[in-house]
């Protein structure tokens, strides 16, 4: 109905998880009241992030800098790699204070359904981290679901000659629930009760 | 939490009307996952729409173009002129395909407790538009709240001496709800039964 410039804002806008047309029609009428206070900004935030985020080459967080700034905090504990399935993860387990060593991102999940095999997550880096850094615990911040015990055991079964412990999250991780949607308080404490494999 | 770029970014979507924090952290890491092509065109849309689409001269829709695609629309019946608060309601009726006239955008309501009164409206000009283009019916589609009736009262006495006639929907606009949540079938029957003030 539209002519360029907003019709196709609102449609890039509503693809975006989260925002339906609706929402996307709101957001952008609402920022074309203010062109130079809220959409510059935004583009702005948008080309800088673009340019700037990408994948730690230790751990596959995403961020500005890599090393990302949790592997190159000197506070953090490198003994201790949380290995979680997606940066979603790991935010979350940030947010919720959980873990004070570093993370390691799979970039999925193991799937027989999905076709998704060991060599199409990080694993092998995984591997060569444990090898060359010392680490002595590999907590597994995996969902509860088919595929992430899975992946769980495959894990386990590969770290088992590198001699250090594995660990699980404990209960209290609701089966077939995504780590990321879940409350701060329910993620520590899950954390922090995690039990050996 | 993070450092600048993915924080900032996170913070500025969750200020959109629609989309909360958690929201906006998703819609971040799924346009992270792709950069060049999820961010970098909603950054370049986004500063395409900024420079580009202002107020339109004659009725205060925005677009790209002013005259707005509308006005400049030589299918469109200019001796018909629909009156709404916002350009919100502008585009659900033009969604709902109610009018086949053009618009006037008035910014706002009267309003006692605002404190809005008719010089901070469009509605000299509104009278100018009357008086030099030989528009022969005004339908106000104003929201059946209080305010849009004062607005309605205000404007109907103000249009008396112009000798146009003055409608308004139809009862069938809920009350006091905002016109621009309708479904397209109810605002297009309410817009067809107008009745004359
Ligand atoms: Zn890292
Ligand atoms: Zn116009």
């Amino acid at each position: 109905m539209h002519n360029d410039p907003i019709e196709h804002l609102i449609s890039l806008l509503s693809r975006l998880p989260g925002l339906g047309r609706r929402s996307a029609r709101r957001a952008v009428l609402k920022m074309l009241m203010d062109p130079a206070g809220k959409m510059l900004p935004l583009a702005d935030a948008l080309r800088a992030a673009a340019d700037s985020v990408r994948p730690c080459e230790v751990c596959g967080n995403l961020d500005a800098e890599s090393p990302c700034h949790i592997c190159s905090d000197r506070h953090r504990d490198r003994k201790l790699v949380c290995v979680v399935e997606g940066v979603a993860d790991l935010w979350a387990l940030e947010r919720a204070h959980a873990h004070r060593g570093t993370y390691h991102v799979l970039g999925g999940l193991l799937s027989a359904l999905g076709g998704t095999g060991p060599d199409d997550l990080s694993i092998s880096p995984l591997l060569r981290r444990i090898e060359g850094d010392g680490i002595e615990e590999v907590i597994l911040a995996l969902p509860a679901t088919v595929d992430g015990a899975t992946t769980a055991h495959y894990l386990t079964d590969r770290l088992k000659p590198t001699g250090c412990v594995v660990t699980r999250l404990a209960q209290g991780v609701p089966i077939g629930g995504a780590l990321d949607v879940l409350d701060d308080g329910t993620l520590a404490a899950a954390f922090k009760a995690r039990r050996p494999l």
